[in-house]
């Protein structure tokens, strides 16, 4: 837990923002927004983004996979296009109105989520005009209507029969079932049977015990190829993997591309878990201490509204994020915009007016409650990014 | 139990609904739009707004109490307006940026919540300049920062002092502490002061049982109210309430004012600690069954980006929401986008595509993730609202 954090002086004109939304031109205007950013802010250190991004990308090309990271972690074109310019495949997302925001930056995208009413599919329909477009399905109603709505605009939609590895949340149950799918896709129009897509969310283990859990996922994932093969079917994309299990996908016999997305920030979701460590934590919401009432306690800016409720899946206990500069205290309990924080173990206490900077559980729901995150880079530069798909719901 | 949903059937031409914010204009427009309304949407039910406000209205005249409803449950000028018609005597929000969104609704503002940094004082003394401003205060520091912002805008800043009566969250801790800070609130400029401030945030006893902590709320207010009398300080506002104790106000002697947020819209928080029925919930979010791939489970288009991944306080094990169609099923798990249902105990299965009502645990976290809600007149007509104070975290 020996983690430094390089976060820009926020409460000090040295540490120099630029706020590009609002256009600051000159310096004095620079340093003035810095020392008056408003908190609870979320702020983004540009140089760990770029390692983990480029970690991840080196890791994928040494083992011949393909890289198509889940947006809905930043929600935002530029993280995009950072991820694109290292190697990144195409894009995944959850909703069609993130695919809609990622269009400009990605001409290859995957919905990882399942369409089955006319006013989404006839929106990704529109988008697959547009370049490619693949969506996951695990019924033949969601086959249908993406078929229907891609025959009514002159579009094709390639589709991921998406196969439970475990997780039982989507996806069909057995390879036989995947079989039965892909045959019935084959069969019709307007769409185009492009492979194989699960979703390992189950697996939380450390990174050197996830390997039953892969090798189940492994002979899944192989019976089902093995069958499509039999009956003349190709699965030319076996798409897996998410953050947890990102570094072990090579242990997945078969599979062709990986989609993590947190990977890119970070959050103590990942470090209690010991897939990463604090430093590789990019994103910290910086708060200000608002109360020290109460004994042994300080309360800061920051409550469900901006750190959302999510526990540490691997550590439930462990109060409501890690707080940098007081590794000892402990956020245990949020109202929607208050955070208490019990200091008795710290040996020095917050002062009122005091920043503090903390890495929260889950960052991707935190991301959504806001429109624009810092960009910092290591001169303590830091400029607004937009946030461009929050929000999008549906 | 018995609630019969009087939604508008969304996903039939016959649910009118009319997008105001894209100016459909001709009835053909308005017909298509509600067909095709993307989910998940919030879905308001007026008449519900409107009885609930004005039950809690006709209560407080009833027993000489003043109404300050927390807009931070609705963060939108409309239903701040409707609580203002109905008698409210102004508004209560937690943060800057929403007491920035209300004044053109309110011209008199509390802010329940501390404010110690140049960045916020200096905003709020600028809406000070426009109507009546009142912050709760619990530290010297707060009272230093505002009257600093206050003599540099030209403005005054009214001041409650907040005591802590039982949340142990934010407020001074004793009566004596609060005379303490009222006097030297008293000597200086910029600021005045107006009285005291509790929340009674930690009171979720059913009504007939919340007599012994309202007690205590009771002698807490009295003494300090007493010695402040004793040393020539008068408290002519004295700030209470909140929904679960809304209707026992009466009992708490002294009090002036309540502030209660949720129970505009209610929510399953409410519902299952007994201070309103299903019937009294005017919020439902309307979602789409995506998936059923799995046995005895359905999958929505709703997880804690839409729902968030607050627990029901009264009753922790209840799942993610309450589904108005199946009130014997489950949401037993969320991920960001997809909400688990258990459907073992339903009669009938829900089906892909069908669409489904839920009242989530906790309504305002919820309100705070979209941009608008839709108005659903019992007609049917439906009008998308603004929900002008969304994100406003600073």
């Amino acid at each position: 837990m020996q983690f430094t954090p390089q976060l820009p002086d926020l409460s000090h004109p040295s540490g120099m923002a630029s706020v590009s939304e609002i256009g600051a031109a000159t310096e004095e205007a620079l340093v003035h927004s810095a020392s008056r950013l408003a908190t609870p802010a979320l702020v983004i250190q540009a140089a760990v983004v770029r390692r983990n991004i480029s970690r991840l990308a080196e890791y994928a090309k040494r083992h011949g996979l393909l890289v198509r990271p889940h947006t809905k972690t930043h929600k935002s074109q530029m993280m995009a296009r950072l991820q694109l310019e290292a190697g990144a495949v195409g894009l995944t997302v959850a909703k069609v109105g993130e695919a809609e925001q990622m269009r400009p930056t990605g001409d290859d995208l995957l919905m990882a989520y399942p369409a089955v009413d006319s006013a989404r599919c006839e929106r990704l329909a529109e988008i697959a005009r547009n370049g490619t477009l693949r969506v996951a399905v695990d019924s033949r109603q969601a086959v249908d209507a993406l078929a229907t709505s891609a025959c009514g605009a002159n579009s094709v939609i390639g589709l991921l029969v998406e196969i439970d590895v475990g997780l039982g949340r989507t996806g069909v149950g057995t390879p036989e079932e995947t079989l039965k799918l892909a045959q019935y896709i084959s069969g019709i129009r307007g769409v185009r049977l492009d492979g194989i897509l699960c979703y390992p969310g189950h697996i939380w283990a450390a990174a050197d015990e996830q390997e039953p859990f892969l090798s189940t996922v492994s002979s899944r994932l192989r019976a089902a190829q093995a069958l499509w093969s039999e009956h003349g079917l190709e699965a030319k994309i076996i798409s897996g993997g998410s953050t947890p299990t990102a570094y072990q996908s090579h242990l997945v016999q078969g599979l062709t591309e990986i989609r993590p997305g947190t990977y890119i920030f970070n959050d103590m979701n990942t470090v209690r878990a010991g897939f990463c460590g604090l430093s590789d934590c990019a994103a910290h919401i910086v708060c200000t201490v608002i109360s020290d009432a109460v004994k042994d306690q300080v309360v800061i800016d920051a409550g469900t509204k901006t750190l959302t409720s999510d526990l540490c899946i691997p550590a439930r206990e462990s109060g409501h994020g890690f707080i940098v500069e007081y590794p000892e205290a402990k956020i245990t309990r949020l109202s929607e915009e208050h955070g208490q924080v019990d200091v008795s173990l710290c040996t020095k206490r917050p002062k009122i007016g005091e920043r503090l900077s903390i890495i929260p559980n889950h960052i991707c729901p935190c991301v959504n409650l806001r429109d624009v995150f810092w960009w910092c880079e290591p001169d303590g530069a830091a400029v607004s990014v937009k946030i461009n798909a929050r929000g999008m719901l549906s």
